[in-house]
């Protein structure tokens, strides 16, 4: 059975296919029991849609293939942290476990931000584990910017 | 040209609908230079999908219909206080002005939870205005979950 690394590898390889399509780098992956059910990467400009974040499609195509809309006992990968849309999305899921990769003080919705799982609004909350493979999430990301910047 | 309150009964209309489905009576309307581009209500369940809230729906048909993921200058009409998930799309979408109904104490995350419009992780705040047909908005939620209830 994959240990929790190769599951966030996945997910920086999504991060890595989105970067090469002009997406922001970032992936995601939804594995349960162990067995990788879903994942994906931001896709927001390619299907124009602003929720097309990397966890968002992640989600939605692990509830269309288990036909339901809660993930009981899923734990999600994903290599930043996520936004207030996304962290509301994988509370809404019922994702029994969050890991991300790199945090986001400008962007992050988990710890920064509304910190929306300590919001009395809340009712589901997943147990969070962060740092995993950071400084190459990070990396990913100053690096698709600093190219853009360049262009 | 319709005024707000026909855009709101509109919103009205979908959530009726959406109470019809089985589905949290909770409908958005998007709407660009005083025409509706899409409208939607609630189908978490028919979908099985967490993500399709309203609003969620609603933009992604008009960010489908118009081939962008922003909508500057959208005016966005929904029955209740939209929650973080929620918030955070109508941000990126860039829409302009959000008009709401009832206020969300429970789960809304435009006026409760995590504010997400005052966070600075939020890059573009939508004009907020609220209160519009929020007693028949209201009612419409009370009496579905009465009746769930009572099943």
């Amino acid at each position: 059975m994959p240990v929790g690394n190769d599951f966030m590898g996945l997910a920086l390889t999504e991060a890595e296919a989105a970067a090469a399509r002009g997406e922001v780098p970032i992936g995601a992956v939804v594995v349960i029991d162990g067995t990788v059910i879903a994942s994906a990467g931001n896709r927001t400009r390619e299907m124009a849609d602003p929720t097309a974040h990397a966890e968002i499609l992640a989600l939605r195509e692990a509830c269309r293939k288990l036909g339901s809309e809660r993930l009981p006992g899923a734990h999600l990968y994903v290599t930043l942290e996520p936004c207030a849309m996304c962290a509301a999305a994988i509370s809404f899921a019922r994702v029994e476990r969050l890991y991300y990769g790199a945090a986001d003080p400008k962007g992050g919705g988990v710890d920064h931000g509304g910190r929306f799982y300590d919001q009395p609004t809340c009712h589901h909350r997943p147990d969070v584990y962060s740092g995993f493979s950071e400084s190459r999430s990070a990396e990913l990301l100053r690096s698709f910017f600093s190219e853009k910047r360049s262009d």
